[in-house]
């Protein structure tokens, strides 16, 4: 079942019921103001930091669920509704809600009359505008009341969910004209505030959740709309909001339209006050000024589609299917872009609190997103890059405020300096810019222990080399990718965690996952180093990336398939020994990508146990078979039920490692069905069972053990849109930039008879067209350049502004 | 305005009003197993620690308010409501709330049938017990359809509402019969499950809540009670709750019965299965029909009576004061016990997520408790004595689940040590147990540290004097008894906290409150070190006690009344010379009950300005002038809006020092009239002002500097109980233990006729009449005991079970 559809021109989807199978989320904002919206205008607001900088309040797992937002509720005579359904939900004559990059539009209709409000985070603007268009379709005239409706959050979002005995006593308001001030702590500490404005002064506003709600009300019964009529509460402490009340007027066929602006301010300690006790609301009243007329909100959707216009057309394809179209021209993209931003903090999942930026995560989002703003890839290399410790380890997380490590969570995950290795590399392909490397990057933030990028790349690969174990393989430490095989953790303490306790020494476990990533990017490191000069390096590097190939190939394969690990008692992990969890997704994925053992025909068996082993209708699950007890030897993965999450889910973040693998193989068939099997835009008919967005991926979606397999959960903030990304463009349609050139290397079904791409490859346009007249699905045997034909099939660096290439497979 | 009554007789508070002011809560529970109740029914369940054991889920700061408990949804014909109002909210043709001690009945109304639901925890049981009485009052048979309701929290509350990536997909249940169990995470780590059972075969049960509730209505209209008929959903991950569905026929005038258990199990290792998969159920099991009937639950709440009957007959009071009556011999007593076993964990202020048991608290707690139940004092004694460290400083909080110092919060608080003494001594002197002060106790919860109590009482003592400042006087540390005033914490972050921030060194600022402290509580310790004989000890004590009275005397004054402090730079805080915070209660509280400057008529004098200053209608404020702006150098003090908090509020935990510094000047009046400010008894009529319980206190009530003077905030969990209760049963009735004797001292409003008490104090009932033929306020004029005068006014220890005792004042 759907619930709504694609709209392609306008790079929208649309959705038609309120009532979707989980709220269906946006996101507004590009810089530093974030906003989540759903499709019926629950969500909230923060400033760079989702914990430190919540704006405004949402409640998580509540019920009704997501019944927190930026809500507007209309009163004409007894009829109470709101634009979105949600919260008054009454029912409505009209509705639609279109998320759009960067915006969403939600429309309702009840009674003839039409209110029409579009959400955007202006680019470069720390405020949400809120446009409502209010129209009367009737033939009579209309009189009714407008309520706007805004929560704040107390700033500190742990702290606003926890802390009552402090925070029912600080709340602080202020109002002028139409501006309503949360000014909550910014007479001690705070350099911030928040305001919520409107371009005309109402006819009467509420600060006061009490007063506006009642007590014993929901939302969807606010006591001030019930009597219709604002009370004009100024609130001292308790739950601060914002409500703004209008009485309007409209004659039939008339429209009117208000605008409203949700603004994050910061003043420094010098300006903070007008006089005593009264903030300075110098900028506040720019922005409010700034975004008064109808006009500037227009100008700022138009500069919204003229930045995704830009940023999209980097790369764009042409193909037969619209399905994969929709999902490579927009939505991946789009995703890979929020990802980028928010790497796993704050969805609707992801509660905002928990976690800061990964510094695996936020790696391997770059390899999704480097090709749209490659400016913003390079800082965020050099921030992560600056968390790593002197040994090359690295804090697994740092806090996007002070973007210093997160001592709670700590390092030794060994597989994250490696991917470093991905994202650098993965960078510099993508823009030629090799200066990176030579940028003075502090260790654990010191400046002092400053070192070139490059320096970090060396100790990112001798981490690994430095703590081998007893087979010659990667020591695991607290965890590889895998977070939830815990193998030096033995624990039996329900209130600790799986993860950050360790209470075994870590010289025995083993990772064949991070033996395959060292393959793959140590021989990535040496071509590196090879291609800057340093043939010297490089070849220790090769002569180490030889020994681990060797090392797997001696102890890392189990006769079918790659073992997974050793655990802390030196056994085997993910062999056909094991009772459960005999095969594992990740070694194979990586040894597979890495090409280890491929001349004795291992990667082609790998992928064969693969499909026979883990793969079902929903995509590829984890590991077969599922744990059904808990293994203390192997932690968190066994703690969950079959087929969930870890446990023989379809986590899709590893699915497209054996898509690439596939192509490797030159199998196009079976990559593009595994594509296709995790691909959002390719399961919208079945959006009652799959829940989550049809635009974006899940993490995770329930595999063939679980309850209910094909169900999905945690969307949006995965590292799986980047990967899916990655492989599709890379591998499937095969445009695979290089340090010196653009490949084109395609792997498609057999029956494709070609497809056009736009890409856009340092500042040169390559409109290319390649074309499958022998139904191959793999090959390029003839590639003409500005019509020059060229050998093989890697495009030399153009000067040129377009480049048009043509391929033919064979 | 009321919204209920005292019923004295039955010792409960009856609300007869659903929309209270605030929602009105009752603890159930004495033990291991604790549930929070408002008086529509709300409020959770947890084991031993509301952090890590949490039952059933709360959402606190909900709207609407209060939403989230144990429920009963009763559908008759097209009418749904609720016995407790809410959460459907039907208007009820009659509706009572009876909170009593250990238990809570609530009664509602519709259409002539009536519900009544009694909840209790039995003694020494884990488990709520729920009895509803379902009678049909009509004139013809009646059929409906009745749902019981719990929504299960996952054990951690912290995590329960912010992992959501995880938790999502963990859920698990089972059934047996009419039970069902929650036992998520007990295949892995937890050797606990929870359980909810009815005592008959329902119709039908519900697990999943999307399934019962739907994903976007409200708990006021779930779908399955909507549609009058269970789904029988079983819950895998998302979020499991437990319903049971009868359907239910009663013929006019009919009764009939159902009991629900709601319990908790711990399973060891070896017995935690039946089968694979399938949980030991025989302990649940045994419960069940433990309860199954009607008299076990009638047998129960007699035992809870009977309970409570002996525990409250070691304090009863008969006076002309009703209110005083109910006060002293019910409501102050109930909630020493609740603050003794919560400590300021769990309340409908206190989320239960942030705080463990807190050092000073506690020690607090017990002064108000320890006539109850000394054996429990005891214990809790020698806990928080064992978290002591080596140099007599203390962790300020320490986990129930545990019993282990808060790393997160640490120590420096240099009130803290002192605490233990006056925890102990007043110990002592209820039970005549010298023997605690030879119990081996450790440092730092590490047994090889361990040394007699005793000398952790000198640790503490010393503490002080090893910690002196410039000026003679202790040096505060992070805080004081102030969390508040924290002058070693220069804070300009707003994402760092107040209290555990130290950015200054600590060897300047000075408390005179600890001084007023040291000198009181050290001449307990050196009256005590006498009574056993350890005279010369003694001696050094009363020296130190001597130098800091002289110090105080030296720099502690500050003309008209006692300064606060000295701040980082040698500044003095709470004098004449500062614009804002000239004065404060605390030392002049301490100060005064010390006795510090009498002779010179200091203590009068302080008595006097704060009455001048501090007095107020609600209570006595804690500082004035409030501060109208952040002052880095008094840290978070100054963050609060004036008249909230620790800016200016009524904090009621201090006002019973300032009545027993007037107790102490002979002041009768005086004291009794601060007390009546702020008991709760006297500010029924007043309650849509003051909005909490009129049967407990709150900790703070806005001051006169506030928006809205009057209003209560974070009832139950505060010392303000214990304090109040040492103050009025010690001081203002004179009641006092001393280590050989039972002292009659009382100090009373002259127009009182007298009174009488009934005090069990070691195994004696003295049966106490107090008589002021003399109109006087304070005085002894004749004490006779069982027909024998005796000089002064200590009763000897006596050996007989019941003894009388006439007190002449004059």
């Amino acid at each position: 079942m759907k619930f709504g559809l694609f709209d392609d021109q306008n790079r929208e989807y649309v959705i038609t019921h309120p009532q979707t199978p989980w709220p269906w989320i946006n996101y507004l904002g590009n810089d530093d103001f974030f906003s989540l919206i759903s499709n019926t205008g629950g969500g909230y607001s923060f400033y760079k930091d989702p914990r430190f900088r919540r704006i405004t309040r949402f409640r998580y797992n509540n019920v009704p669920i997501d019944d927190n937002g930026k809500y507007f509720y209309i009163k004409e005579n007894d009829t109470v509704w709101s634009p979105g359904w949600k919260p008054v939900k009454t029912p409505l004559d009209g509705y639609q809600c279109r998320h759009g990059l960067g915006y969403s539009k939600i429309t309702g209709e009840k009674n003839s009359l039409v209110a029409e409000v579009t959400y955007l985070v202006p680019l470069g603007v720390s405020a949400e505008i809120q446009r409502i268009k209010l129209q009367n379709r009737s033939t009579a005239k209309k009189n009714f009341k407008l309520f706007s409706f805004v929560e704040w959050n107390l700033w500190n979002a742990q702290d606003d969910m926890t802390n009552f005995q402090r925070n029912y006593s600080i709340g602080e308001v202020e109002l002028e004209g139409a501006a309503i001030f949360h000014k909550t702590e910014y007479r001690e500490r705070r350099n911030h505030y928040a305001f919520y404005a409107a371009n005309q002064n109402p006819d009467g506003f509420d600060t006061d959740r009490e007063a506006f709600v009642g007590l014993y009300n929901s939302y969807s019964d606010p006591d001030v709309v019930r009597q219709g009529k604002a009370k004009n509460s100024v609130a001292h402490g308790w739950s601060p909001i914002a409500s703004h009340y209008f009485e309007i007027e409209l004659q039939a066929g008339e429209e009117k339209e208000l605008i409203f602006i949700l603004g994050y301010i910061e003043n420094d300690a010098d300006n903070k006050w007008e006089s005593k006790g009264v903030i300075n609301k110098t900028k506040a009243n720019q922005l409010i000024q700034k975004f008064s007329t109808s006009e500037s909100v227009e100008q700022e959707l138009q500069r919204l589609k003229i930045y995704w216009d830009e940023l999209l057309s980097n790369f764009q394809i042409k193909s037969h299917d619209e399905k994969l179209d929709r999902m490579v021209n927009i939505w991946n993209q789009y995703q890979n872009m929020v990802t980028f931003n928010m790497s796993r903090s704050a969805s609707y999942f992801e509660s905002g609190i928990g976690r800061g930026m990964g510094f695996r995560d936020s790696n391997q989002d770059l390899i999704g997103f480097v090709h749209l703003i490659p400016e913003k890839a390079k800082e965020r290399i050099l921030d992560l890059a600056a968390t790593q410790l002197e040994d090359g380890g690295a804090w697994h997380q740092y806090q996007p405020l002070t973007k210093k490590g997160n001592a709670d969570i700590g390092g030794n995950f060994n597989d994250d300096p490696l991917w470093l290795i991905l994202s650098t590399t993965i960078y510099i392909k993508e823009t030629g810019d090799f200066s990176i490397l030579n940028e003075m990057v502090p260790f654990n933030n010191d400046a002092t222990k400053a070192q070139p990028l490059l320096e970090h790349l060396n100790r990112s690969f001798l981490h690994v080399t430095n703590n081998l174990g007893p087979h010659g393989l990667p020591l695991i430490g607290r965890a590889d990718w895998n977070d939830c095989l815990n193998l030096n953790c033995f624990s039996n303490n329900p209130d600790e965690s799986f993860q950050t306790t360790e209470n075994k020494s870590g010289d025995v476990a083993e990772s064949v996952m991070i033996a395959g990533m060292f393959v793959l990017y140590g021989n990535e490191y040496a071509k590196l180093l090879n291609f800057i000069g340093k043939t010297e390096e490089a070849q220790k590097a090769v002569k180490a990336v030889d020994e681990m190939k060797s090392s797997v190939e001696k102890y890392g394969w189990d006769g079918e398939w790659f073992l997974r690990a050793y655990d802390f008692f030196g056994k085997k992990v993910g062999s056909c020994e094991n009772n459960e969890g005999k095969i594992f997704i990740e070694s194979n994925g990586f040894c597979t990508m890495a090409g280890i053992g491929e001349e004795k025909g291992w990667t082609r068996q790998a992928l064969l146990s693969v499909k026979k082993h883990l793969d079902c209708k929903y995509g590829i699950v984890l590991n077969n078979p599922a744990f059904t007890e808990y293994d203390i030897s192997k932690g968190e993965i066994s703690s969950y039920p079959e087929g969930y999450k870890e446990n023989a889910g379809v986590f899709c973040h590893n699915n497209p490692w054996i898509m690439i693998g596939e192509v490797l193989e030159g199998n196009g068939e079976q990559a593009f069905e595994y594509y296709k099997k995790i691909c959002p835009s390719y399961l919208e008919d079945i959006s009652d069972l799959h829940r989550t967005e049809p635009y974006v991926y899940a993490q995770m979606i329930a595999g063939k053990d679980a309850w209910k397999p094909g169900e999905a959960k945690n969307s949006w903030l995965t590292g799986t849109a980047a990967w899916n990304f990655f492989a599709v463009s890379q591998y499937i349609l095969g445009i695979q930039p290089d340090y010196d050139g653009l490949i084109v290397n395609p792997c498609i079904p057999k029956k494709w008879e070609g497809f056009r791409v736009t890409r856009r490859f340092r500042n040169t346009e390559y409109q290319i067209e390649v074309l499958n007249p022998d139904s191959v699905s793999k090959g390029v045997k003839m590639l003409v350049v500005d019509g020059l034909q060229i050998e093989g099939n890697k495009i030399p660096v153009q000067k040129k502004k377009v480049c048009q290439v043509k391929v033919i497979m064979g």
